[in-house]
């Protein structure tokens, strides 16, 4: 292997005790103390690795190792530090520490390259705390402004932007790193993919598109002891047919996937029928047609299900984000570097959202995915096969150095 | 009619508009700062009338009218003056009111009973604010004790026993009414059947019986976007499809009732698939036989249901209300009284909880339902007829004196 296995999961090791849960897992929210003490702990492995460390005005952090070229664009290696509540280890942290240890190992191999190198961190990828995901990465996508982000605030009322401030993470608008030559990421798969194909790796072809929608229906709130079934508007028993029938509709899109996994009622009691029931939709689909086909017949599903409910119904998406292709060329780049490493891989696309998805929009972007075990992710129980993890970032650290225009290599 | 329906109708709007909402219904939950005022005004007018008041030491308050025969056991016509959030001015104030507005009508005639009379308002019936309802009725009869009152919290944590005491309605252990020689109560029907029948009044034979539970789902939390729908384990579906054959098994035993008013998921999040769902069950049968039969079949559905789901699932039954069967010969009373008065009724049941279910485990009771718009109830727009109102309250009258044994009537 190109890379130092050890010294990485020592670094890793090092990360997972910050925010760590009783069951073996993470809590690390966006700009939580936690956060910091893991942002500090990063900064100070980045500084030890001679990168120089820029922090842009929304917290996203940028470790730069220079490149021979002043004028040439930077190649990019990212991924997040935050978690979701007791998640896992993998999540995020892998893509970040295995960028940090590509540059360690350039180092070691006495490597320069043309162009710079930069290890990234994002600033609240996961949208747990605060919404939406991907929130900093989208920023320089130019999909959200500082100043909207800024203004979110969590469930207990705390802006984003205080937070950032209060752990002292404010960095300045200069350092937004938005022009770049590519961006790599590495991740763990959160999916049975690789698993199932008995796949250390794969290298990722897009992220499938994702169509959020909130879906409310409306009845009558009556009494539970004296009103007979057939006089009943139940918004609650539309929303249970609404989501069988919808469940059912998907099986007509393979592989596109349908969640609800907010349900709210109100008034919400054991013994009042629910006047109003809202619900949370995610269609995920990788062909974007098949998506938009998907949320017209769920909302076809609806309206049938509100006129035989006797409820009405209010259908409302509101998010869209199309599938997104990565670079072709990166994509053999990362195919040819396995090749060489004699790894055998599959490709696959995500299912899920990362900070590539935004990164894909400034620059030929691709990834990395490593076996998850189960496909369990956003959990504590959530595992990768450190050997996998090596031989991820050892592919990695080729397509960097192929990328960035690796000018010598002296073996350490 | 024997009752002034005007000096009634002055007292029930007096009463309206104490927590009055916008929307023109009330907002009274007990032993609330409202809630005081309301008691503060019917105490007042006990007194006007002449009643000796008498608060036990859980915020029951009796309106005495003293009897001939000292020896003998009260007949008691009561209710309460609590309501639901944005409830309607009907469900419970007209019960009271109708009681008051008897013992005024017996002083206007000058009539003398051999029993004392006396108008009751409970305490707490909704169980909103304060859980579970009917609280105070259920101490009078020993379903719970003053002490567990005392400690039951709302949900901002503060005690039922420091809000009483706070409210200055904590009187004395030896005013509980707990021996007493019938039992009536005036009620709105809250359901659809007397409008129905195009009748204003109807004779309540029973109080249908109420089994409650908890079923709990519980599957995998795993990642909208990344676990394939046939690898899913989500307990919200499951929930969904309990729900709906739970409400189709329902159908087999009319006037049987089913109803989830309450579903919550955890985690909650849009892009999770749940690894819980817990719902709320409640079912009602006036058989309880047929009760009986129904909820094995809704944990046989359950089970059945989570089986196919691939989740597990506790079915847990935690209340069990057996039908309350009213006195023959009160219910007679009440029907002849009708009938006196040329007013054509039907029998029926209560499909709602009421006080006089407690009020049943110690003495002969029935009630009189006033029909009700639409079914409407526990909303703003609650409405009955007054002149329904009226000739409810004129039954009650005459059964009141017959019942506490009228010696004389001098006609005003």
């Amino acid at each position: 292997m190109a890379v130092d296995g050890e010294r990485m999961r020592a670094t890793w090791e090092a990360m997972a005790a910050i925010g760590a849960t009783p069951a073996g897992g993470i809590t690390r929210l966006a700009l939580s103390d936690v956060d910091k003490l893991g942002r500090d702990a990063f900064v100070g492995w980045c500084r030890e690795a001679g990168l120089d460390v820029r922090v842009d005005d929304i917290g996203n952090i940028a470790g730069w190792r220079a490149g021979d070229d002043p004028k040439a664009l930077p190649v990019v290696c990212g991924s997040h530090l935050d978690s979701v509540a007791r998640g896992g280890n993998y999540d995020g942290v892998l893509g970040v520490l295995a960028g940090l240890e590509v540059a360690r190992t350039l180092d070691d191999r006495g490597v320069r390259t043309r162009r710079p190198f930069v290890v990234m961190s994002f600033t609240n990828e996961e949208g747990v705390r605060f919404q939406p995901p991907m929130m900093c990465s989208g920023m320089l996508a130019g999909a959200f402004t500082r100043e909207a982000i800024d203004d979110v605030q969590d469930s207990a009322g705390q802006r984003f932007g205080d937070e950032l401030d209060r752990i002292g993470y404010r960095g300045e608008r200069r350092n937004r790193l938005d022009r770049l030559h590519a961006y790599f990421e590495l991740h763990i798969e959160q999916g049975p993919v690789l698993e199932a194909n008995d796949l250390a790796v794969g290298v990722v072809t897009m992220i499938q598109g994702l169509r959020r929608a909130r879906v409310r229906f409306t009845g009558s709130n009556n009494h539970a002891g004296t009103t007979p079934m057939d006089a009943r508007r139940d918004a609650f028993m539309a929303t249970a047919a609404f989501a069988l029938e919808a469940r059912s509709m998907v099986r007509d899109f393979p592989p596109g996937m349908l969640t609800i996994g907010r349900v709210v009622l109100d008034p919400g009691l054991p013994t009042v029928i629910p006047e109003f029931a809202e619900c949370s939709l995610d269609i995920r689909h990788p062909n974007d047609g098949a998506l938009a086909t998907m949320l017209a017949r769920a909302e076809t599903i609806a309206n049938d299900v509100a006129c035989r409910e006797k409820c009405s119904v209010d259908f409302a998406p509101f998010w869209h984000s199309p599938p997104t292709p990565f670079a072709p060329e990166l994509i053999e780049c990362i195919a040819a570097a396995a090749q060489r490493q004699a790894v055998p891989t599959m490709r696959l696309y995500s299912g899920a959202g990362h900070d590539a998805k935004y990164m894909a929009d400034l620059a030929p972007t691709a990834m990395i995915f490593v076996r998850t075990r189960a496909g369990r992710s956003h959990c504590e129980d959530e595992y990768a096969r450190w050997e996998d993890c090596v031989v991820a970032t050892s592919m990695l650290y080729d397509v960097v150095a192929e990328t960035a225009g690796a000018r010598a290599e002296v073996p350490a």
